[in-house]
């Protein structure tokens, strides 16, 4: 099974299957849940991390939920279903495709338009799942966009991981990768490890080494002076979410590749599905950035590095500037500045064809 | 014993002690070295680090074999001196106090001159104690420059240690901060973690923190962020080796913070003594950069964490060019660009004053 084969977040017969991503990379172990609480905590602790795959886990905890309370009367059934909603919502702030998960989900779960809440649960079910294959199918068209701004030859940096293990398969920023070296083009990757999580290190390297793709484990300072030195073609990332004026939240350590590249007059390119496009945020400073525990960065694998008593800062995520963007890689075409016109459009002739198809 | 008072490298009745700067910030020994091949050993296994600490502690180890050799006949002590020279000058490639060191205590030893081998050695011990001494008077004159360019109320970045651990004592770039905060200012201090070794995370927190300075520690990703959101208002760093032209050659990473200091409009400090100035590179690409084990970033506190067969980069060191650079703190005062006239100009003046003094 490589990685591209491999399903990070999966469901079968009423059980949501997990990648643990804290396991990895010394173990790859998949956990079932059956309780959406159990998937809640899953998103809270990471074990699913990745705003496309949290997303997908969040819309099969509703999945679950509705399972659940598939028996209730309808006013219950639709209080329970908020009850988990409510509940999936509060693990993690940052990523918009969390909500957009669960809302697409507890959308069609109506007790009422279906008749009963046993039909609105099969309904719920039968969107979480939809939501998986087109995660799958976006990733896909992303890369064919994206893997024509990849050159032969070229060394590719990525921050975080934006793979297969941040969806449910393939990737955003690493799918524009797979399809580029599928394409037959040679690339290069150096991934960033990224500080404090190491999810570059433990997840990104993992999982393009798994499939035979040339890639090189560097520290997030390195990256400058291997741009000044031009061991660098471009940078490609993903996001969590990406404002109406094309401001990018991504992880902690974006904008600062986004500076880099901008200094070298190399390309930035973010790999953004459009559910992660949230245009009720005019820009990236609105959105809420996650402060986490100190303890990812005073500890490394439960250890104690640094000096008891010295205060960190965690800010998980970081807000890189539109005009750093060079490209908004998405699964209707690479949108190119200005932003503000070009998500719109692409947002609402999505939400047309959306509308034709139902 | 205050950080600012204890010494990181120090000599007492023919033996070497050092501060065992690979067991901070956990635990505080001070080794005791007397065989100038176990001093090369603790430079290059980084038990002393920083610049102007290894160059004395190197020219402790020159001391160390003249003593060894002072019963020798004068050629004789000349080879083994010389011999001892080269052991101790091919630990690491980069911060020239190394060389600088040695070949200043080499300089004095001359067994003829003196009229025996133990009159050299006699001499050596000397040079090399005073060594000691004016790197502490250095420091001091530093950070009452530099001092002068910190704020009331500032936030100061660092990056990697310049502090009293990479020093005899009081630090380069952090003897600028104690010396701000002595003034009675108020400062408080975002120290990078400094990947792969975690200097600013084990030496920089523990030994501000050690003297009631308000330091918080962050991922080196993450200063960009904090420059954008208004919280940093300078950085301060210190230099392996700066070039005729003002580049400076420092911890990898550092030229990360120049180009963002940059982007954000605020000012790149270097705290270089003139003995980290080296004319005979015109610029900052021709130094040596050294790279090191992967296992620094494969490993932490001897714990793999990253997958097992992915290849790693390790440049212990990158090249900020001059024009990033707003101001050299030296001993003689701050210099400003353009540089190459600065720098001659500085250094000249100095020969003149030790011809002087001899």
């Amino acid at each position: 099974m490589s990685t591209a084969e491999m399903r990070t977040v999966d469901w079968a017969d009423g059980v949501v299957r997990l990648i643990d991503q804290t396991r990895l990379p010394h173990e790859l172990v998949i956990k079932e849940y059956r309780d959406y609480r159990a998937v809640a905590e899953a998103i809270r602790v990471m074990e699913v991390r990745g705003a496309p795959a949290i997303g997908a886990a969040a819309a099969l905890g509703v999945a679950l939920a509705a399972l659940e309370g598939a028996a209730l009367p309808p006013d219950e059934f639709r209080a329970h279903l908020n009850e988990a909603a409510r509940v999936l919502a509060g693990t993690r702030p940052t990523a918009v495709n969390l909500f957009w998960g669960i809302d697409r989900v507890v959308a069609v779960a109506d007790p009422w338009r279906e008749g009963s809440a046993a039909g609105a649960a099969n309904r719920a079910v039968a969107e979480a799942v939809a939501i998986l294959a087109e995660d799958v199918a976006v990733n896909q068209a992303m890369g064919r966009f994206g893997a024509a701004l990849i050159n032969d030859g070229d060394t590719v940096l990525t921050h975080c991981n934006a793979g297969a293990l941040a969806t449910v398969a393939f990737g955003t920023a690493l799918g524009v990768i797979r399809a580029a070296v599928a394409q037959g083009k040679r690339v290069r990757v150096f991934a960033d490890e990224t500080r404090p999580r190491l999810q570059g290190m433990k997840l990104t390297a993992w999982e393009l080494a798994r499939d035979g793709i040339d890639v090189t484990l560097i520290a997030d300072n390195m990256a400058p002076s291997l741009m000044r030195r031009g061991l660098i073609q471009c940078a490609v990332v993903g996001a969590d979410r990406v404002a109406a004026n094309g401001d990018v939240v991504n992880k902690i350590g974006t904008y600062g590749v986004a500076l880099a590249c901008r200094a070298h007059g190399l390309p930035f390119y973010v790999a953004a599905p459009l559910s992660t496009v949230d245009l009720t945020m005019s820009s990236g400073d609105q959105v809420p950035i996650e402060e986490r525990a100190g303890e990812e960065m005073t500890h490394i694998d439960g250890i104690r590095v640094s000096p008891a008593g010295v205060p960190v800062l965690n800010p998980a995520f970081d807000v890189t500037p539109a005009e750093l963007v060079t490209g908004l890689i998405t699964e209707v075409g690479v949108l190119r500045a200005p932003y503000g016109p070009a998500l719109a459009e692409a947002v609402a002739r999505q939400s047309r064809r959306e509308e034709q198809q139902a």
